[in-house]
């Protein structure tokens, strides 16, 4: 299967896609999916749209399953999003977090997933501040699926999956297309999945950001090269020339304490994605940012609200992107 | 069309409520309300509380919705009473409290919100403590209707739609009827509410307590008045005389450190609805209360266990109210 | 009816359980349950059972019920556990925590239950640390069915009853089998509950534990005998020869701060359940734990894995007995 621009022009209906499996029992990062399984998720996912707009019930899907979603960080949209997905399709779902949970007992995280194996959970959606945690779930259990839903600083798939898909969805072919990723790249999971991901559709991927904030260890310049598609550079101003896509990342102040940056307002100043930097990019380029933003620090109101600004439709892929996932683990468990 | 009798004596099926069509997107606070919608809402719910004592199941009527609840301050009572209503209408529920979610992260509500919308969300039920936040809402939303479940103390309109509408199943109309509202007047939004649809009920408002508690704003000896039904006093056996409504109100004791209040002792000599005060009243009378109770502070147990005591009906009402308004937003969007 | 070894061996569908009729309208503990009862419970398992294995959806069964989750006590597997059993059978379930509800404003247990009731509750699933609170509901409510998650020190009977299950299951009848309890036994509401259920099916228990950990009330040779077929030990080699059932009792660390316990390590060799410890037992002999466990604490990380584990078959039975005790409390409200 190759990626062609068909995919993004014509309907994907439901039925089309019900001879697709995927490869992978789990997801864990990119880097275990392959170019073809990728094409099955956008594909699924676009029939998934055209299920949601048309307001047929496919609650049949997953009526039975149970998805476990299993947080121990806190979040609202990538709980949510999951949640909504499962409900869609007709699964139940139990909602575990560490806050009143067994979780404060001191269970192992291996315990509390065997115990909701156990129980009859089908699907096991992961957060956890460890690196790792998702895949030492998956060798671990029998017949659960996990999802990674971001994992310390490793990885954040199905952000970067519904990031890819929107870029797809706006852009057609990926391929040398340039995308700037601009923040606090060293502690972003998001980048590093989105990386894998646009590096198997051969995008060329930017990352700009504080010196500090940025990771020696990937770029070329600094050594040994992981991804030859991937450059550095601290200056926005340079990246953002002729960029496709530019994304913002959000300054996590609660993780870093805002060390490897000397104030907020030096950051807005020099590293803000702005309307006078977006001018300089491709006509049109769009606008992304995983939230939640700190809405005038790495990102102006201007730009987030433009037209440019593809913020939203990431947020509507992500329920979509997830309802094709938890469809796609499904039929790979059958 | 008028406020009849009829309406309270006869049966309502849920066919005959099909052509209503309220004129308002979202429910702010009372005062955005006609006498129109009113009747509205009130038939609506008196054909779901059929659709709930038939045991008919409706889970049609929101197959695919989702209702997201959105939560910046706890609650049991409101938060499972909109839960239940929008799962008895097949709706997905999606719960998103300030605890352990983005919130915490300092995303603005209105990019919650919008991030909410995005995903799908057709009704966002929020409370909050700051006065004003649902309109923000309905303001910046496009496609997804707000429903108030208690602003700050501005407004709290699905909790004065149940009260009206236990009332009038109690008492028929409400035109010149007595209703009187005890205790901590100047921290509810529940009287403020209260107010607004007594008010375009005819029923006569008396607002009581301490000194301290009462809003100088509102009441014509103060100043200019906003409400000509409304009056003010401290003396509470004066103000039961020949009431047909006594609603005592939650001692916010959490919320304003019990300034304006000597001492609950002192409090529960001068102002708490008991037996004898009720004695006073019509041989009709109900007592109401907006839960969560006090027990023997601000009502006596006596009291609230009575046969006059509708603080049952009050709960079971509510989830009726919701469930007609979640219906007849839909019907709204369509 | 008898307990027959037919029980165990031949299939049970749902239409055979149809006539069943249970003769209590709650489930506070086991001493209320005859042994008619504990058997039309276990069939009904068994049958549920059999509905999720064949995947045949009985969402029809609970149809329109609600189900409250109230908990005081943090847990994820109990109230997960009911939360899917509810959910398999088609109830809608609301969860309430004393986080981010009412429970924080200083309402009345009995009060937020009136509230859940009204709303339409027809099953409230309670844990509290007081031990009696689950009785008091039970008394004070006219509608709504009752069942004990655990309270206080005192009871915990769908942990027993699973228990119960699973031995049944692996062992088949229980008459003079011998199940030893080796841990915390005083703090632990399983225990209590299991007694209680085990004296009923004949079988022999020993409690075996830290002196300071034994509750010197319960056994002959501290005096007033309460059950018969109790024995207390100190000596965990000794208790473990012949044994049919194994169970470690979590160390409630963070209840009884070690006291009792001079420390960790000192607990670890003298009565942790290990290999060693279990070659003493009978050869088909099973060992369990009600969770979560502490890992190479009360049982070494050996044996919770080995093929004598029915950690697992606990927690899966968890699910089907919650969804028998639904249906059958259902009934009992015709």
């Amino acid at each position: 299967m190759i990626e062609s621009s068909k995919h993004d022009e014509s309907l994907v209906s439901f039925n089309d896609v019900q001879g697709d499996v995927l490869s992978i029992p789990h997801l864990i990062d990119l880097d275990d999916v392959s170019l073809e399984d990728l094409m099955i998720i956008f594909r699924t996912t676009k029939a998934m749209k055209e299920v949601m707009r048309s307001g047929a019930e496919k609650r049949a899907i997953l009526t039975g399953d149970c998805v476990a979603t299993l947080f121990y960080e806190s979040s609202t949209r990538t709980r949510a999003s999951f949640e909504l997905a499962a409900k869609r399709l007709g699964a139940h779902v139990i909602n575990v977090s560490s806050l009143g949970s067994s979780v404060d007992k001191g269970e192992s995280l291996s315990d509390t997933a065997s115990t909701l194996e156990s129980m009859g959970a089908d699907v096991i959606v992961i957060r956890h501040s460890h690196s790792g945690a998702p895949y030492l779930l998956a060798k671990k259990l029998q017949r659960t699926s996990i999802i990674n839903a971001g994992d310390g600083q490793h990885a954040h798939p199905t952000q970067a999956l519904l990031d890819i898909y929107t870029m797809r969805e706006k852009l057609g072919q990926l391929k040398s297309k340039k995308v700037v990723i601009v923040g606090d790249v060293i502690h972003s999971r998001v980048t590093r999945s989105n990386i894998l991901g646009l590096a198997k559709m051969g995008a060329q991927v930017v990352l700009c950001g504080p010196p500090t904030l940025l990771p020696s260890y990937i770029a070329p310049q600094f050594g040994k090269s992981v991804f030859a598609n991937v450059e550095l550079t601290t200056n926005v101003d340079e990246a953002v020339v002729d960029a496709d896509v530019v994304m913002a990342l959000r300054l996590q102040t609660e993780r870093q304490k805002i060390n490897g940056v000397t104030s907020i307002r030096e950051y807005t100043k020099l590293w803000q994605v702005n309307a006078e930097r977006m001018s300089k990019a491709n006509h049109n380029a769009i606008v992304m940012h995983p939230g939640p933003m700190n809405g005038s620090v790495e990102i102006s109101k201007e730009v987030a609200c433009s037209e440019a600004s593809s913020i939203d439709d990431q947020v509507g892929n992500g329920v979509a992107i997830r309802m094709a996932l938890l469809y796609l683990m499904r039929k790979n468990r059958e």
